[in-house]
């Protein structure tokens, strides 16, 4: 049972509740195909604190809330806020939750929604803290997966871009050595997976490293790409370097296993080409579509009567 | 019928469209004086993506969308978007519209609404293209005609100010061209017609031009005043002198032919004196709170079931 | 009756008003409590115009209004609006008023509400201007008080902080003096109450002046605190020193007589300290809590059917 619980990292969740949101995403799903109207929410209230942009993820949140009938207060950007009278986290929280009945927090310091949840009444929902976790965002992933593909277990999983500093990709791989699957991981060896990471997923995961895609194409049935941001690099013909290198074109596309689908959290900046966008195999704006359906079962699932 | 269909141009619409959006407005605004319910998008998102700032425009769609009795998603300001993390319009676009059901767009760039349109399965507005199209200000200002003087045929329209660059007044022209309308141009030499907007209009319409109002005013039915913009000007003195000499006072609005109206598509800066703003003859106000039954009328048309 | 007036400062209401709204305020907290959903404003639009940032004022207004079951427009920030192109106020309150049905207003200029009252047929709500007023502020202390103590009347009521600046603190004195209360007034000499306000509170209320706090704790029912902002002070160290001296801790809270609570407009820095957070003297965020169910009374009672 979710009914009022926070939810901070992925690791909050066990298998059957996720197995209940997705069985609760798939009705949702199916509503906001026939244009059911939805009432779930009617009379309820979800607030967006957003300490630093986001506009996908915020709108995706508003989305599902307003599909499933209820309202919207958004703070869109801490600088018209409170925050620039020096108030803190705690105090904002303490006040916003008098003013809704679910708190959906963005913030760029690591443990900054856990911080939220202490204070406030009201469940909190992780929408990135930092370098902490995005747990809704691998909801998604997983969700995405198992819609796509029927099932998660059993599935060879390739994850390519920055493994170091992409937080989705810890996140992916904490929620992933739940199943059973098999993992390669592509990356230039600046930006490999941190080792406390590896050591924590490499006893229940079955993984790979390289730095060359290639060989691993032909028995890859998710393809995960991740961007590479140009701010990591202080050198910047390596980034250019590295950028083409680990860019998935059409070709690359092409020689992935029969079946396979290409997944990115978004937003994709140049790592995968336009080429690729109208093949069967690219599945990464079907990934942002379901954000909506997984939100709203979370959020149905939390703050519901 | 327009269901389903973007607007990016008043070219658009043929004038049949126009006049079944006009006879939908016209409900609306009974509607409104009522104070009825209206449930015609209950359940539906239209979502509002501002590149540029336009609070005025946005505000009245969003009104016009929850007069509805949809809701709204908002991004209000590019700077706070995934814009700013080097995302494309039509990767954007992609994604929102897994969000709503109807866009609107307003994009500092000629031509982006149309791009956003191409990517978008969903119906897209175009709120303003840069030095393109602002189709829906185009409408209104027809409605306010068609409301206020009972027909647009047989009518004389004087535009003054900024005729060089004021993309309002371009579309106004061409939106015309299907009436049987004299116009009259007046502005200054620096700010005329440009030659391929004047030579399009010209064969359909009885146009006539001068530097100087007066002589027009008296068979004016229709005086439509537009800003002149300070930052056109890098002559600071010129600004000033011209600004005086395009400026509608109590003295010209009393000059008007009886029964005239004035129009201003708004902002207004200094171009028209507040002492006209009681007159019977004023009606840009009128003009902008038309925007919110013929945007009602538009959206339901478009996006309603 | 409130009905389609304008709420610009406390004096505008008469006692039985003030009576009436905590009436509805009662109502509506009882809904709140139940979950109960309510459609009093359904079909109807709030338009939220904020000059200067204050999230928290903005969305208790946002909150308000979607807890009666209507829907918000909102200009958030000043700087992304027809403000940057040289719109005067009134013009964009007549523009405004077409798109809702009510305007809350904020505003760092004085008199910028009243203004705006004037140029509206659609009644307005002051949510501060400058340093004028901030009537809603007012009713929620008031009624906070009369929630929590029972009655206003009889009540001895210290005052400590900022007294020159705090616009806060201005219309609470001037509310106060329609009741039978005692009022002390703490604060350095530097920022004591104006003269001016002084005089005119005086004649109607027992008031007792002093710099130090501790002689009034064990006869005071409301600890009410307000914040010293820095800014005002150039002698950083001067700052630093008084902020020490005008802090409350639990040592001043563990004084404070049998039953009494401490309030704040909040946003607090650091006026009192966490360990109070915890106390049951502490009202502060039960002060903002209330604002929701009191600004839902107002927002009714004014524009409601």
């Amino acid at each position: 049972m979710l009914k009022n619980r926070s939810i901070i990292s992925i690791a909050d969740l066990a298998e059957e509740d996720i197995n209940e949101i997705f069985t609760q995403a798939d009705k949702m799903l199916e509503n906001l195909n026939t244009g059911q109207k939805m009432n779930d929410m009617s009379s309820k209230i979800l607030a967006t604190l957003f300490y630093e942009p986001s506009t996908r993820t915020r709108l995706s949140f508003e989305s599902a809330m307003e599909r499933l009938g209820g309202s919207v207060i958004s703070m869109a950007d801490s600088k018209t806020s409170s925050t620039s009278k020096g108030e803190t986290l705690a105090d904002t929280v303490r006040i916003v939750e008098s003013y809704s009945d679910i708190i959906v927090i963005r913030h760029p310091l690591e443990g900054a929604a856990l911080l939220a949840s202490k204070f406030s009444s009201k469940p909190v929902i992780n929408a990135g803290d930092g370098s902490g976790e995005h747990p809704t965002q691998t909801l998604i992933d997983l969700y995405t997966i198992r819609r796509e593909l029927g099932s998660i277990d059993g599935k060879t999983i390739t994850i390519i871009g920055d493994l170091k500093y992409g937080r989705t990709v810890h996140s992916l791989l904490s929620a992933l050595s739940r199943y059973n699957v098999t993992v390669n991981l592509v990356s230039p060896e600046s930006l490999a997976l941190p080792k406390h990471v590896y050591n924590e997923v490499k006893g229940q995961l079955n993984v790979n490293t390289s730095s060359s895609l290639e060989k691993f194409l032909a028995d890859t049935d998710i393809l995960y790409v991740t961007r590479i941001q140009k701010e990591r690099f202080t050198d910047k013909n390596e980034y250019a370097k590295l950028i083409g290198s680990y860019k998935i074109t059409g070709r690359e596309a092409g020689m992935i296993k029969r079946g396979a689908i290409i997944m990115h959290p978004l937003p994709r900046v140049d790592e995968i080409s336009p080429d690729v966008d109208n093949m069967k195999t690219a599945k990464y704006f079907k990934q942002a579509y379901y954000g909506v359906p997984v939100r709203m079962a979370l959020i149905s699932m939390i703050a519901g009567d």
